[in-house]
């Protein structure tokens, strides 16, 4: 297996953006990818796409190639990618494993999502899609509510507070204030996070990340071809668990996450300890807690007093979601992996601007599907 | 790169299944075909899941892990491939790809589609959305429409006759109703071809393949872990083009079907006069002529004179959809292109009963998305 470089990234601005289709979001990321990694059009030799429902935002499929020929990539082989929130990390993952056993050397990965032209229960209908339709979503379970329940059930099993949930919110909209890609730039306070409008007892609007629109592309090349200094996947897996949450043993954990990490670790020779920074899949501010738990950073059930305490800060020990983090930063559904590892080579690459973290060496990014039901974990770093 | 066997087939039989659900389907042509290889579960490290259309059709996404933890293959990668109709061939390509390389020695392969369980309007929308849907379907250029205008260019361009086209159909009728899986098993005449309801002019209903359920799979190993004799892939290839027929500079020829034969046959080392049969694309008898003609089996516009006259029949020279085609067999989107392998690898293995061919050694599939914007070729033989 050779070592792949992230050689290029572009990313639209996330936000609500009535006047945009999905293609032209696809379109402008891809080209500010292409022109950021100086590569020529000709030498890129396939597409990948991570969407996860344009047929039901957009009505429209076979998004692959139509993206594919507008940003002037006709005749490559350009295929879409779909496991729900992590369509854009499944893409990145595939896409990675044809660089490093040398079936491509070049390859655009592009994720995105146009979310905000479907009313509000429409697009519940069609997230709530990615769960278990036949029996959760039978029952009304949507999102918001399974994660409710998930966080129900932290809280009953390791003390978790909703004021330590809302830390996490208050920490990631501090963070995104400071990035001008994200959807929603204000500082909050505990005090408005905790007084938020009930979505899902015990979760509130601040605790969940926003619906948007929105693009972002990265460019993988053998790292052969690639100058130094430049940014490598150290480590990366992909896992699937069962979709519903009723088939799991636990709901507390995520087996699926713990199991991207430890193969992804294992692959790049790391502990959870040498990650400097991450960013995570914070759908909900429960998601946060648990994801540092099931990768390690902190011990089962210590995640929400630790991001209480300010570890997880720009300024503190283990910096989680520098970016802003999908609460902050929006959450283009298939565009979230890719902007998840944009954000990391941005840091890695010393330009992430008032973002910018004192150690950036070495960066993990998960993406999650679903609750739990896929995971993608990917380590990058200088090599 | 590694030469990939087959080393496992399994479909459901192709029709209209109001009792059963897109999981099902999926699950029991995964397990047959697990059980056809002789392969233990704990021995498949990745799954590829061909689909097209579920969220719209089923209401369901995120299908690759669902199915696999149904399978019982939780914890491997799992992941949903769609590109329009030719969503199975790029799942098959990419699963094939990762097998070549060295990423896996073991890598299962399951196209589904659970079409009529929605109305024929809607199934016609959801077809549609693999067409440009701001262009094309915006001014009610639905697929049959499409393919409609294609002929007519055809028949202006080359004296294509509609007996040449529904001849395609008679053809296929035939041998599908040999198919003890197809969905339409009975034989008809070119007068009632010629006699069917018209659906788009030129085309009636004996030009359009139906809408049906379905579910198909195959098992790709590294050829080396396979014992002989052993069905492998000998040449493949994945292209794209634009999606709207008006960005093309032809309409009676597939550009990315061109190009995806060339490159297929180049790395088979073989010329079309080496195929000893082919499973084409016949969404419309119009596509089977054109891909005949794309494929280099016959020249630019003698498709329809040559299938006419009988070259492309069971035993004719070039048996051309020995299995009874998407015409006869039926057509559930997702699953077409890994049952074109299934058959395919059949007819190599000599199991094909009485639609078995006298001369099978050598087999080509090619599975079209949309109008022409994906194909993906694939030439197997014995090695």
């Amino acid at each position: 297996m050779r070592q792949v470089a992230v050689a290029g990234v572009g990313k639209t601005a996330f936000g609500v953006f009535a006047n945009r289709d999905l293609r032209s979001l696809a379109v402008e990321a891809s080209r500010k990818c292409l022109e950021n990694s100086g590569v020529a059009d000709g030498d890129v030799q396939a597409f990948y796409l991570g969407n996860f429902a344009g047929p039901s935002f957009a009505g429209q499929s076979h998004l692959a190639p139509f993206v594919a020929a507008e940003v002037g990539l006709s005749g490559i082989p350009a295929t879409r990618f779909e496991d729900a929130c992590a369509s854009g990390g499944t893409a990145f993952f595939h896409a990675w494993a044809a660089v490093a056993s040398g079936i491509y050397d070049t390859v655009l990965v592009t994720g995105v999502e146009k979310m905000t032209s479907q009313s509000g229960p429409r697009v519940t209908e069609i997230l709530a899609s990615a769960g278990d339709v036949s029996g959760e979503m039978r029952a009304g379970a949507t999102f918001p509510a399974l994660f409710a329940m998930i966080a129900r059930r932290h809280m009953y099993e390791f003390g978790t507070t909703r004021e330590q949930m809302a830390a996490v919110a208050v920490k990631n909209h501090a963070n995104g204030a400071m990035n001008p890609d994200a959807h929603l730039r204000k500082v909050i306070t505990l005090e408005q996070a905790l007084a938020g409008r009930p979505v899902a007892d015990p979760l509130t609007l601040f605790d969940c990340s926003p619906v948007s629109d929105g693009a972002a592309s990265v460019l993988l090349m053998a790292a052969e071809k690639v100058p130094e200094p430049r940014v490598v996947v150290r480590g990366i897996a992909q896992t699937s668990d069962h979709v519903a949450l009723d088939r799991k043993e636990t709901i507390t954990t995520f087996k699926a996450v713990q199991q991207a990490g430890e193969k992804a670790y294992r692959m790049a020779g790391l502990s959870p300890s040498d990650i400097d920074f991450a960013e995570v899949h914070d759908c909900f501010t429960i998601a946060e807690i648990i994801a540092i738990e099931d990768l390690g950073f902190v011990a089962k059930g210590a995640g929400g007093a630790y991001s209480a305490a300010g570890h997880t800060s720009l300024r503190g020990e283990k910096p989680i979601n520098p970016s802003g983090g999908l609460k902050s930063k929006g959450h283009p559904v298939g565009a979230t992996g890719i902007a998840q590892i944009c954000d990391a080579v941005q840091q890695i690459r010393g330009n992430a601007g008032d973002r910018q973290l004192a150690r950036h060496a070495i960066g993990l990014t998960q993406n999650l599907g679903g609750s739990g039901a896929t995971c993608v974990v990917t380590i990058l770093g200088e090599g």
